[in-house]
């Protein structure tokens, strides 16, 4: 990491399946519009619930990406 | 959620096999005597240690119901 | 807990799989150095991205341990 | 104060006038439910938006109510 | 702690003697109308002044209590 | 909100009258740049002082907005 | 504010009417023995209730103010 | 409190026997120099250890006190 | 700042040199592709370790800038 | 503490006595097995409760201590 | 520090050259007007962006001073 | 990162001259005693003043070290 400036964004995702599973939606979504993500971290975990039964857990995270030289950042 | 009042409540589940599991088991619960159960937020994620191993995960949850109308919340 | 003092360290795992997997790989290596370990508590949940995806997660525990009468902890 | 035990919950209100008129909403419907209401203090300010506009603000406020002696509070 | 869901509620107590004092005073209190208190937090110690002493001291407790399975906590 | 992912974005608005006229500000001329913006969190209120009086109100908020599929988000 | 020293001095207002009211009640009062107010910070609002309903809301302000060069500040 | 405005300072005190003391001890002290003192609160707990045994508690308080109308504040 | 609304965005930057320096480098380099650069805020000071020494120092800020009436901003 | 290194731990002690005489015994049992111990910080305070009593205080400490030159630290 | 109270102040000093700098000069000024300064606290480091560089740093700290007994403190 | 188990100390390093240097000191010594330093994080940035003058920076790092699969970590 020593030769770069880095962007940080922050993204919400859900999953009805698992925690970890709604950071990799997030993380595989965001990396369709913004390029070199590097590192994330989980800054709120949360969930709705219906029927008395959690309907689906929803994340929050931070996610480093890569300046590039030539272009602009997300 | 534009018409209601809402009351949050702090629950502590416990599992021994996942974080996950560990919220569900407390929303599954609570949702048997205080109604209408709408959200949660994740506080704290704990455990206990038996014999070098995770024994079980232990989470606090802030989670959110809505206020009758005609009768006390829990 | 009544007569124990005890001593707290922060660790760090990591995991390909799950957050719940690197909270246990954590906790099974120091068990390996650390005697009488008793609890954990999550204090940042992290990862790495690698080609849009997440490569590995990476958890920040602090876990207690008792302190023995006749010898010093870790 | 000096003489009482009081319990604190934790309440959410909305409205689509203004943050004021959000607190003040949820404290009287609380008031309903929860005799000997004394003190509150907003904890979070968050709204939704429709349409490009704030369509109402919702704050969530701990409120802190006297425990009666001879019966059980909220 | 494993196999039971817990509640935590927040409670006020005060004392003109101590912080201890204030403490177990609250716990005392509030367990003549909720069963099965098994542990509390200090989240906030304050305290009124008058003619340049301390009146009494005031804290802010988390208790947690055990759910449990055939009747509504408190 | 189950099937999308969402970006957060951080807004500083100001306004002479009120906080809440800040707040519907800054979202009304972000809605202008950025599509689809759903809900908004208060995070810091601060303000300038002129001869002795507010000069105007400053809010920080973050203000969440839907990822479209098939372009990138602000 | 690139030739300055600053020192921040905390402040509670309170008013029946709104949290911007009491906002504005404070820095009026504070200008009047605290000279060269230069900006505030809200760090907490709470208020006090009766009879059901808000009585006044109470705000704590951070207040920043220039050193002068010949005297001593507030 | 409705009619008042107050100012908050930050006060240090220490005691070779209590926390309680310390309070009690900072309180009394800064009585003399700053007058209608309402209430405080405890922001830090520390202390200092000579010979493996605590030397001194150390509080560091947050202390109100009304602003007089016709005169300034510490 | 009156009449103007701002965008945050999390930077991370990096220098083998100092502190200083490693905020100015993101700082010249988000300039590049950022325009109206107002303000920064340091939120987190890391670095990395090599040999025993500080191989490099990395800042995360936080930087407001200005968002233009007729297109955009980052 | 000009010339020299610190290293900090947590311990966490107990007292069914009172929140002092637990700090006073974390202090005196660590100072058993770590040399040098300088200052200790007050992080959190808790207790469990039996029958409706405080059964035991419960405190955790960051605890400071000097490291010697010519040996590893605890 | 063992038999005398302090009192804290927050102190905003700035510099372009450093953060170091920031640091001595709001010091060093504060101790014209405030006597038995003892020790301050970092708090927030920001800073103001000219043409795409930083313009200066700027420091908000916590600065510790001996209340003297024969007279008030700042 | 992926393949290893960290744990992190807590160490306080000082220098007269800045604080980059109180970092780099207190990486320096830590190294001469444990094995394996890979990244730190700043928490804590304090000092001392001696008439009026800043006498030393003192900063208070997490650092962060590989635990070996053959011996115990410090």
């Amino acid at each position: 990491m020593k030769d770069h400036v880095y962007r940080i964004t922050d993204l919400v995702g859900s999953s009805e399946t698992s925690i970890d599973d709604a950071i990799r939606k997030a993380i595989a979504k965001a990396s369709r519009t913004v390029r070199h993500l590097r590192w994330f971290e989980v800054v709120e975990t949360r969930g709705m619930i219906e029927d008395g039964q959690v309907a689906y857990f929803q994340v929050t995270l931070k996610v480093g990406f890569q300046v590039e030289d030539d272009k602009p950042g997300s």
